[in-house]
């Protein structure tokens, strides 16, 4: 398939955030899954109000926030330190497991490869070093740059403009539907990992393809 | 207090969407809170999500939208009839107990009164006229004029323009937090009605004042 760049989401497409989650339910037994929740929710629906607003911050401090209030309004102590473990456990997440193996295989296919993501660089760069992918990616990309979030298409913009690739020529991956959707509206060729197995969000767009996970996508390219 | 003009958010605001929760629970019993929590959280998603992407559909087609979305997710089968009768039940919604004679006293006081919605014409005309309050407000004003929804600064500037009254004169009153500190980082005088003792949102915005219910302002504005 002629696609002269492939373009991915960082986080729940390559990195599992479950980690965090285990610090989460470490700290208040029996509340991880409704607070990682509840903390996952404000932190896309702020990303997106202040989008809106115009009234941009770093998405680390989007998702410090975040934190904060689904804590409160699950009735969650939450002290500093704690606040800070849980914000440094999104620098140390595990990629998934067939995701190595599947860059490396799309590496291979002479493709340039790169990151986009909300994620603000005082947490993707550490996450990237962490994970030891320093050289899988041509580019690291980070929605800081233009201060607003997906699915603004100046987002998406950026990688067409820092890759000096069209559109039509980039393969976008991506796990989050809205942001799979949203890319697809940019123009890009998009592939929906949905490992929930989820509905398809209504926004008058659908992926090009939907992958149970990375791993399926060096064979689908080959063909 | 020195205000020109009051402005309103209409539903769970000044109509209380509660009979559209029953409507679900008489469709899917047992089944009726979340499918109704899911709906509205799809709803709020969408409404931003086409803003940022610039793919405006009316608040109508966005509502219906997120309830198919609801229920596929919930695995509950919808068919055209019930969609309907599920839309239709937002066109004749109540409007909450305090909210008739609030209305009456703060029209007394002689401000101009209007509500600015992102219910799209053909929602919130019928249920105006359902609640007998044609004659209550100066002005109906959609987001609608705007293809655009809250939190675009633009949504709450065309009621500066509409009714033509100074931000800082204009008080906003919304029972949806974001909402109001929407209207707050815009310049308005804000009250969030908070009915279920959430905590406030972080968005670096607090409201001037937090209500009960609408029933508390009259005395407010008085003193």
């Amino acid at each position: 398939m002629k696609l002269q760049a492939l373009v991915f989401d960082a986080y729940g497409t390559l990195f599992d955030v479950h980690s965090v989650i285990a610090r989460c339910e470490q700290y208040w037994p029996g509340k991880g899954a409704a607070l990682s929740q509840t903390w996952r929710t404000k932190q896309l629906e702020y990303s997106w109000l202040r989008s809106l607003m115009g009234r941009y911050v770093p998405f680390s401090t989007v998702t410090r926030d975040a934190l904060a209030y689904a804590c409160e309004t699950l009735g969650l102590a939450l002290d500093a330190a704690q606040s800070d473990a849980l914000i440094e456990a999104y620098h140390a997440l595990a990629p998934y497991p067939d995701v190595p193996g599947a860059l490396e295989q799309l590496r291979a296919s002479g493709r340039k490869l790169a990151i986009l993501t909300n994620g603000s660089p005082d947490m993707i760069e550490p996450l990237v070093r962490h994970c030891g992918m320093d050289e899988t990616f041509d580019a690291v990309l980070s929605a800081d740059a233009l201060r607003r979030f997906k699915v603004a298409p100046q987002v998406y913009q950026f990688a067409v403009d820092r890759l000096g690739v069209a559109p039509a020529d980039i393969g976008f991956v991506s796990s989050n539907c809205w942001d799979a959707l949203g890319a697809k509206n940019f123009g890009f060729r998009v592939w929906w990992i949905n490992r929930q197995n989820a509905p398809v969000d209504r926004l008058d767009a659908q992926p090009d393809g939907i992958l149970k996970g990375l791993g399926e996508l060096p064979a689908l390219l080959a063909s």
